[in-house]
């Protein structure tokens, strides 16, 4: 087990190869595996091997290497899959089934019956939105 | 305008300043604004200054400062906004709704009434998952 291994961490349990895994990315710093309930099949979880729960917590000197396997994921699964396009996703804290960070790669393909944001948007009030973005700026020092 | 800047890209005016945006990220490299149309109020944009259309198509040198600024954002969205956590997110080609790279980072609040992946899911036949599997890192290389 790593040093950074949490105990009952399903993912941890992947990392450390105690837990069988379709693995598709597996390096000192990373494992990628399929989802066992895909969105559309061939959804890949990427996940780093320290047990960190969400995208913030990522140390700095990982997310290259982060980065780097989510772009060849989304290219792997148009080339490998025949798929039109991705969609690359992180949940935080709020609807993360597993609190050890994955970044989701779905293959996507036009028509496949989703959209882009399934989700009703909103509008903001007058004003408001200068409001939001000053505090964000301030958020970010 | 940048050297790399398209005519007629909505984000390529928002980052030579023709198009007035609530800007909350203006750096050498990147602009971050609030989407105008937010799942949730303070959703926000992040954007890389030259344009490239895909995740993948992010130049090397441009991966650790997006994800650093995607970091800095999901952590202010919840110390700025009072959010429980956040999704960040990249449509690549298939519901991508314009074609200049973009991440989404939107907080998100428990019974907000938004699901992690609000989408059925699928299931693997048998063997199946491993032929995905091979297929993936055949694409991988």
């Amino acid at each position: 087990m790593s040093p950074t291994a949490v105990e009952g961490c399903v993912f941890c349990a992947i990392v450390a190869g105690e837990t069988p895994a379709d693995l598709v990315v597996d390096d000192d710093d990373f494992v990628a595996f399929l989802d066992q309930r895909p969105v559309f099949k061939g959804h890949v979880l990427l996940v780093p091997r320290p047990h960190v729960v969400t995208l913030p917590d990522l140390p700095a000197e990982l997310r290259d290497g982060f980065l780097a396997h989510a772009q060849r994921l989304a290219t792997a699964v148009v080339e490998g899959l025949g798929a039109q396009g991705s969609f690359v996703a992180v949940n935080n804290t709020v609807s993360q089934s597993v609190p050890h960070l994955h970044l989701h790669v779905v293959p996507r393909t036009r028509g496949d019956g989703l959209r882009g944001f399934f989700w009703p948007r909103t509008k903001y009030a007058d004003g408001e939105r200068a409001a939001y973005a000053a505090k964000l700026r301030a958020a970010l020092g």
